[in-house]
């Protein structure tokens, strides 16, 4: 417990951290007590060994409050100050892969971000492009959700996908694009083919405004992301997929402020012939590991992409 | 970086955490380094030790938004959450043993908490018990501030104090308590001598309203405080002081849902005889830090109280 500062040792309560963790009642749920054990620890590890004053505690703690204060139903910026940091990227590593290790898939997933928000169906096959900007570059993206197992179509699979403009906005951030622009859900046809047109997706900044872009500028980090499309994709009686895709031309891709880039995440968009709304296309195929009766433990949803 | 699930290892990248740490670029503060790197390692093996969900990961997140959106100027939600898994009050005890090793000063402070707010100035000797509860026992509290080093009394010196009422409620949580009740500040006369009436202090329960009130719910806790008051002393060129004062006969002394309560800072209130506005009385002294040229290093306020 001896902690320096400069040249003076000083120690520190010895029993403080397991006084809080023992007043935990027998009556708490036993994965409760385990993570909140596990969180304590490190939370007062971590003040131990910087010497965590007060005036930076409450720094700390005027941040967090800040972004709660922020958040909205269309804007989650307590997830996005936890991003920089890397943390959704991770848990999505160590969620991704406690359910591979049962379900034995190996494509990655990756995190879903702090912009989804619930939007309608659209018709098979129509853009979620409601206004074109100017150096916008249209692509249709397709593929087929089949059965990991079986390989057999999923015949009414939702595949809900999101997007930023050229602008490095969605549309909820940005009161010049329509309502649900490049936002949309779409269900797989009889041979489980879905289809849609988007934008070829290009780099945008994290938003600047709240606590996370107040950190990295602290942190003298650059607020970008590489060009990527979000997927959530559901089917009934299989594991639900929550992955991005990046593309492989994109700049940021090695050094994405939020730690999304991983294996197998990136694609390839290639010149589209013949389509007088397209210029580019994607073939994205996605697999889906059915749900199991057991084995499964408490992780949640599966995710197994492939394309 | 092998983690267990059951009987299944896993193996995690061993190069995200460093990865994250070396994003920060070469213009951040060194503190603001040090601090986020201890950060980022604690947060990360976190998540890997108890293999954090997704799921668990969102609820935490929703936890913190949570406690921003209930805080405002009157109320401090966030830093209620952390105190209850008692990281403002370690965060204190480093503060204190930070000055002190510089100091000398040996008295114990305590945590500010989630409740201060600022309060007009109120004339020597008056009551801060705008409204006697039934079940309120008054009491007259009084003391001299003194120079830690020479013993001199200060003259001016700031006594900032507050309470909750016998309902449990500090007046910014209760309508039916007058506008800055139960709170003042008060300054030292010129033998540094200040005085008050106020509420012989009793426990009460945190907010069970939001995320600390449900997580201690979670945790299998109770919500209470013992019996306290608040004290903050300011006076020019000496440390500031924050600490708590709280009642020898109070319940919940050796388990507060906060973890404040340390060595000295417990305080015997003794029957008032010839006073027909108090039952009660406490003598309380303080004796301030003279703020030093050099070698405090960057820690903020050195408490130093006695009584």
């Amino acid at each position: 417990m001896a902690q320096t500062n400069g040249t003076t040792k000083i120690s520190y309560d010895p029993n403080f951290t397991s006084a809080v963790i023992n007043a935990t009642g027998p009556n708490c749920s036993p994965r409760l007590r385990e993570v909140m054990t596990a969180l304590i620890h490190h939370v007062h590890d971590f003040a131990r060994e910087v010497n965590l004053t007060t005036d930076e505690y409450m720094a700390g703690v005027s941040l967090l409050n800040w972004a709660g204060q922020m958040s909205t139903d269309r804007r989650n910026e307590g997830q996005l100050v936890t991003d920089v940091i890397g943390l959704e990227s991770l848990v999505d590593e160590i969620t991704y892969k406690q359910a591979s290790a049962h379900s034995g898939s190996a494509t990655s997933s990756a995190i879903l971000g702090p912009f989804w928000r619930d939007t309608p169906e659209r018709r098979w096959g129509e853009s979620v492009v409601d206004k074109v900007p100017d150096d916008g570059k249209v692509a249709w993206v397709y593929g087929r959700v089949t059965d990991a197992a079986t390989g057999q179509p999923i015949k009414g699979a939702l595949v809900d996908i999101w997007q930023a403009s050229t602008n490095g906005l969605y549309e909820q951030q940005d009161p010049d694009q329509p309502d649900h622009n490049l936002r949309g859900k779409f269900r797989t046809d009889d041979e489980g083919n879905y289809a849609f047109y988007c934008l070829r997706p290009t780099p945008y900044p994290v938003p600047g405004d709240g606590p996370a872009g107040k950190l990295l500028d602290l942190l003298d980090r650059h607020h970008y992301r590489p060009g990527h499309i979000h997927f959530i994709v559901l089917a009934d009686n299989y594991k639900s997929i929550t992955t991005q895709v990046f593309d492989n031309e994109t700049e940021y891709l090695d050094n994405d402020s939020v730690f999304a880039v991983k294996d197998g995440l990136t694609v390839k968009f290639s010149p589209r012939k013949g389509d007088t709304k397209a210029n580019w296309e994607l073939k994205y195929n996605i697999s889906m590991a059915p749900l199991e009766e057991k084995g499964a433990g408490n992780v949640p949803s599966a995710p197994v992409a492939s394309y």
